[in-house]
């Protein structure tokens, strides 16, 4: 067996979501539990958790589907449109048909106009936009193709701690090095660009520190970088000669009025022809997050700045050898990058789902947060962006030890634990890296309102239990 | 750049299909050329040729999409109780939500209930059953899983030479050793176990050989195994140690009367408990092939057995990583495996469209092979299975100076002219590898019937004047 696939690990569908499993089994062969559920509040799947689909995203995949429909009264004549110049752009006017590598040309050419108007009028060029089958899928990609040497030359990728696994789970796959910088948990888990140069600099000793990954707004930890921060560390890649991965995934989910999402792109080319013309840059966006959360859909794209033409080249040959994104996915995208606008028949209800869906989200963060900081042992920053909570939590010397005599990070043990007596499924903080000696979970935010509210009251009677009984 | 990335090689979509794009673009911008379009005969891309969806698929993937349309009268009863049944099996009734890593359950049980009344019976387990993203991408993560070792230990995997060339560009991309066994083309590409065993030997000179990839029917060779041939092969693989890949995409595109398709599986069984509980294997199957044509759905599904459990852990946690297969697709799979059976609404209208596609194809696959041989120059063998002919081109000497003096393939210069001239997009044989000094070139016998043969006399017109040419 590989060795390198053995050293892989992706916590947010780990040995938790397992036991998770076999406790919906037991459920299910009616042993009794003091819960009557699972809750699976381990990964940002929207829909799982009730949220519904924007009408008219899927009015248009139908569409393109079973094209039959478009002689149907019952669909917008907006969503008729969408749909048929999908179709004129695919091979035999099929969604069965692949697409080029790089994704279906009209899509594409959305995805640019979309990216323009998102960043103030910066440019965007189609042939700069790949199509990917989730944007899991193109991050793995193109850190495929920027890992070289061995040794000390062996490419080094910075990441955040806390990261979302993917980065792990790929740079183990690929044999790079992972050089972790950590987020300052003090300071509402803001990235410091001394702490990338101290990252940066003591990783030369052992490897070549080539690209840097950000995820902006983050995840686990759901801080929004301010403009300041993205211009300091863009400074620092073209100092430094680092590759950037910007992902940009929760681009649609910042919540407090005094925060707000800057691309990576677009601050690059604010900053000046020395930046923008110099330094590399792939952003990633996806279907799965958002207000649509079409995760199902595994629909997605990236952008690529300062490519050499020869690393281009190599894209999309590695995207051809998969043949090409899911085309449905793509269809997909094309309705998050190009939704109704005003005047159109649909805008208005599109509108009121997508405002239904962040607003709530909105409201869910702040809930998350305050009942969280009424908890003692348990302190959680401000969720400016993202879906997920990802408090602190005091974990007892006592169950620590507990803990360590199962072989089981201590976060771990009391993810399981939580598991066991409540039915809700989180990932340890372990799964995602943090300073040691602390301890963290992650939680998403996606169930409705009130059973949130549930759930983060049975997290509260739990850990009020597990100090007393690890006191 | 990684210089295994580099090394990748992918001939169905390389530097013949980028010419090709060029050339449409000069048609778009009016410059005159001896033909009107560019005919992209190099992939197996049924709809883009015309070929019409199968409707019950569309049907059950749209209502899926749009389950408003369950309340619709214009959709049959038989397709909105698939739908019902598949949506009811996702994460929120939606195909908007992750499915499990290794697919939906209930489409997983249907594979495995098409499987056993495949093949009379044999027992099929759904947890053997993982859906993927297409095939290639099973068979991307199965190799990437058991690839290991380093210098003479590492691993070899044994492909068929003419090869699809995923095959070669996983292994590439892998940094495993390519062992290559030749099919006979003097025996319509039949599979020779001494040669096999020839591969094998030399190759345990410098590499630990254990995986076998059989392509059955064969791509781009079209010769479908007989039992005996398969029997021998599976012998061969126990008393080796092989771990066997068998890619049977093109299960349902068998045309000849007295050719059958014999899984894998079903001869591994019927062979005795000493192979069928010993022998490891992976068999591959797709949404994209058949009569269905659904390339871009990306759907499929791997079927393993007598995997260890550890490496199965480890599959699961591999697919983990990429979250899950497309949904959509994965509803498209379930289609594939659990049509409308006779009795229900759908049947008549879905067996019409299912014969009418395959007695085409079948016909289509005569008709090739007899124009081809009527060609000075050209040899086909009988096209008995998947979609494409592989016929060997006679090239002159004089060609193959040319071609080397453009540092070209002489077959890859061949198919360029051919480009230039007519129109068609073929792929050369050197991209899916061939004997030494012969020449072949790879067709799909995808479009319809009479533009096919208006495509086969401009072949044939084009080698009579290539030939004369370089006489």
């Amino acid at each position: 067996m590989n060795p390198l696939v053995k050293a892989v690990e992706y916590a947010v569908r780990g040995p938790i979501l397992l036991k998770a499993g076999e406790i919906e089994m037991e459920l299910q062969r009616g042993i009794k539990k003091p819960f009557t559920e699972v809750i699976k509040a381990n990964i940002g799947d929207a829909h799982a958790m009730g949220q519904q689909p924007i009408t008219f995203l899927r009015q248009v995949v139908a569409l393109c589907t079973y094209p039959n429909l478009l002689d149907s009264p019952s669909f917008p004549e907006d969503a008729k449109n969408r749909a048929r110049r999908i179709l004129k752009a695919c091979g035999g006017n099929s969604l069965g048909a692949y697409s080029a590598s790089q994704g279906v040309n009209c899509i594409r050419e959305d995805v640019a106009a979309y990216i323009e108007r998102r960043d103030g009028g910066v440019p965007a060029d189609p042939d700069n936009i790949y199509l990917t089958t989730g944007a899991s899928d193109g991050i793995s990609t193109i850190l495929k193709i920027l890992v070289s040497g061995g040794g000390k030359s062996r490419t080094g990728v910075l990441i955040p701690i806390p990261q979302y696994p993917l980065y792990s789970a790929v740079i183990s796959e690929l044999d790079a090095i992972q050089v972790n910088y950590y987020l300052d948990e003090e300071n509402y888990w803001a990235l410091d660009v001394n702490e990338l140069r101290r990252a940066v600099t003591e990783a030369k000793e052992y490897c070549n520190p080539k690209v840097l990954c950000i995820i902006n707004p983050g995840n686990p930890t759901g801080q929004v970088q301010s403009r300041k921060c993205i211009e300091e560390v863009i400074h620092f890649a073209w100092e430094e000669k680092l590759f950037l991965l910007a992902d940009e995934v929760y681009q649609d989910n910042v919540y407090p009025k005094d925060c707000q999402f800057h691309s990576f792109k677009k601050v690059l080319y604010e900053m000046g022809p020395e930046y923008s013309s110099n330094v590399e840059l792939a952003s990633f966006h996806s279907t799965s997050k958002g207000y649509m959360g079409e995760c199902g859909y595994r629909g997605g794209y990236m952008e690529v700045i300062n490519l050499h033409p020869e690393i281009k080249g190599q894209l999309v040959k590695m995207l051809s050898v998969r043949l090409c994104p899911p085309v449905s996915g793509q269809a997909a995208m094309d309705i998050v990058v190009n939704p109704p606008v005003p005047g159109e028949e649909s805008f208005e209800q599109f509108n009121r789902e997508k405002e239904f869906v962040l607003s709530n989200l909105a409201k869910k963060a702040k809930l998350t947060e305050d009942l969280f900081n009424q908890v003692p042992g348990i302190h959680c920053n401000p969720l400016q962006g993202a879906m997920y909570a990802f408090p602190r939590i005091f974990i007892p010397t006592k169950a620590i030890e507990t803990a360590k005599a199962h072989k089981m990070a201590p976060d771990m043990f009391y993810c399981m634990k939580l598991l066991e007596e409540t039915g809700i499924c989180v990932v340890p903080g372990s799964g995602f890296g943090q300073r040691e000696g602390t301890y963290h979970l992650r939680m998403t935010i996606l169930p409705p309102v009130e059973k949130l509210k549930i759930v983060l009251e049975k997290v509260k009677d739990f850990h009020i239990k597990f100090l007393e009984k690890y006191a």
